[in-house]
């Protein structure tokens, strides 16, 4: 075992408010990990994150393999100090970016050989592999190498990859030598219930940290992944936290939260803030319409960020569309903090076991917004 | 005349220690004003402007009359209020974008017509445009219609150029309304000494709050760009602020600071950093080069701002390789710290009456610096 802690502190529900401790400070939970993918959050300082709510922050161990090396990244004292953020760090296990964006990738029992994106040399993670590149980079958790595989393969084919993903989280628990990194194993077994079940059990008696909910929002209609989610958490043991792998929207925090879960990572506040849609309490904005031009309000009158305090809408638009790097910062801020006031909300309805109002309300306010703000109002269907 | 105000507080040699009072703020002179194209300094914010030590910010009025348009950012409250900065500006007058971007311009007695580069549509910009669009903008310091030609042009040429950009002045001066606004009359005359007398002369004859010195370093050998500044400096007054457009690097500074000039502004520090290209102490640094792969020392030891107090050279070469636009961000803040603490480093010493020996000193640290860290140490022969 090692020094890290979860401590749940209520319930509402299966709704649950709690404390992640690491040893690099304390996260409470539920949360939201905002995508630093090379070690940087795009666009945001390490101080941006902190004043935005960010409390602990998601790397990308195959991006940070290729580039800058973790070796490197270990010589020079470790992700925390590389990249100038001391809160908690959770690293992903390199495999579904393999997988995903890598040429020719290969997966057999040994583990995942594939090109680089980038130049296409030849390289070839293991589990074992895994564990040691993150803790080279001197993460707070880790996670298992894990077979992902398209949630809607047939049962055989994805009870197959339970048995492999197990067989991979015994090699990655016997190969950490850290007792700083905390590390967690990774449920699979798509949208099968009895497999979700089966591969969490699996898992538990290895006695991880604590559990991923893996492989899903890869295409499977929405409802079979909040099925398999709830299958996965029902089972998982109370004193562990359980972590929603790339999921997702403001929505999806939701329902995660509603059905057990504390942890959450997704692109998709930064990336839809470089693209120009923002997160408000009034639904999806898009910062590109015509109708923002002389509008002088702030993006969100609900929100305290630096942005909401000191731009206005007509600004943010007036950036985007000249291609201002400023207004991609800008924008990134606001969604992060609009993500972390949304999560530290549903903590304290939590505590005070007020979930459901809460819920309520936030989707009051996502139904109210003026439709002219919203030209992309049939995509946030899926809130 | 306006409530601006320069007050000449030490001279050393020619060099010059003042002080300019605008409705937004003081400026200590000599100055160097960061370029905000588009209403934003690229990549930064107002706060991080403060901190980096700017006073005054340049914007282009070509570029902000064409997006999102002066009679909207009027509408809005201003320039100042719409980017959130709220201290002085200088804006441009648009003729040297017009000529330099836009396709097809044409200059006549009444101004200049142009298409802009970027819709094709057609404009035309009078020097009674010129200062309304400024006077629109809210600007604290407007500059007066120009005709700017090849510096290496005739002298026949170039004399009708310094005759119409009197005629223009007399025009701006006239159409002036704001009692806010102060108004700069800019010197033509390319290399020839004697015009730049002239046309300065027939600029004070007019009474402008400010002078600046225009239509140099455009391909002209550098020795003769700074035999232009002297020729205009010399007889321009005491009182009022000299202003040298568009220069340039650290050396041309000191170079102006020398020959009697108070404000300076270029893209240099703020293109360079988005380039990769540092300014330091020990001279330039391109970050891109391999030797920086593990190097733990910020960018410049003598520095103090933001990114040298948090982040290393080996981080920022990883941020710059991996096209992170914290990067650019991160650069961006050092350039523009550096170039405010060389240029308050100088007045400084114009007030110690020991500028001489403080130009020395910088020049002996940028011929320190090692050759491994200079790839480009070819063209920093002209600082």
């Amino acid at each position: 075992m090692t020094n890290f802690q979860f401590k749940l502190i209520a319930t509402d529900g299966n709704a649950r408010a709690g404390k992640i401790v690491t040893a690099h400070g304390e996260v409470p939970t539920p949360v939201f990990m905002p995508v630093g993918t090379y070690g940087a959050v795009k666009t945001v300082t390490p101080e941006e994150l902190v004043d935005s709510g960010s409390t602990i922050i998601l790397s990308n161990t195959y991006h940070l393999f290729l580039r800058p090396g973790s070796e490197l990244i270990q010589r020079l004292g470790g992700l925390h100090s590389f990249m100038g953020w001391d809160g908690p760090i959770l690293t992903d296990s390199g495999g579904f970016q393999i997988v995903s964006l890598s040429d020719l990738a290969k997966v057999t029992e040994e583990g995942v050989t594939f090109r680089s994106h980038l130049d296409g040399e030849r390289h070839s993670i293991t589990p074992e592999l895994s564990v040691s590149i993150q803790q080279q980079l001197g993460t707070d958790i880790a996670m298992c190498l894990d077979e992902v595989i398209d949630p809607l393969s047939e049962k055989k084919a994805m009870a197959g990859a339970v048995d492999r993903t197990r067989r991979w989280a015994e090699r990655c628990i016997h190969s950490r030598t850290s007792e700083k990194m905390a590390l967690f194993g990774i449920v699979q077994g798509g949208i099968f219930s009895d497999l979700r079940v089966e591969s969490a059990e699996g898992l538990m008696e290895m006695g991880f940290d604590g559990y991923a909910v893996g492989g899903l929002a890869l295409g499977e209609p929405r409802s079979e992944t909040w099925e398999a989610v709830k299958s996965t958490t029902t089972v998982l043991p109370e004193d562990r936290p359980r972590y929603l792998m790339g999921m997702g929207t403001p929505m999806d925090l939701l329902e995660g939260i509603e059905r057990g879960v504390d942890m959450f990572d997704c692109v998709m506040p930064t990336r839809n803030a470089r693209n120009g849609t923002l997160f408000t309490s009034e639904g999806r904005l898009s910062i590109k319409v015509n109708a923002l031009r002389d509008d002088l309000r702030p993006l969100d009158a609900e929100c305290s960020c630096y942005t909401c305090r000191h731009f206005s809408r007509a600004y943010l638009r007036h950036l985007y569309k000249t291609g201002e790097m400023l207004g991609f910062r800008l924008c990134t801020i606001h969604n992060l903090s609009y993500y972390h006031q949304l999560i530290s909300g549903a903590r304290a309805a939590v505590l005070a076991g007020s979930f459901a109002a809460y819920r309520e309300q936030l989707e009051e306010g996502w139904n109210s917004g003026e439709r002219a703000d919203r030209p992309d109002a049939e995509k946030s269907r899926d809130w």
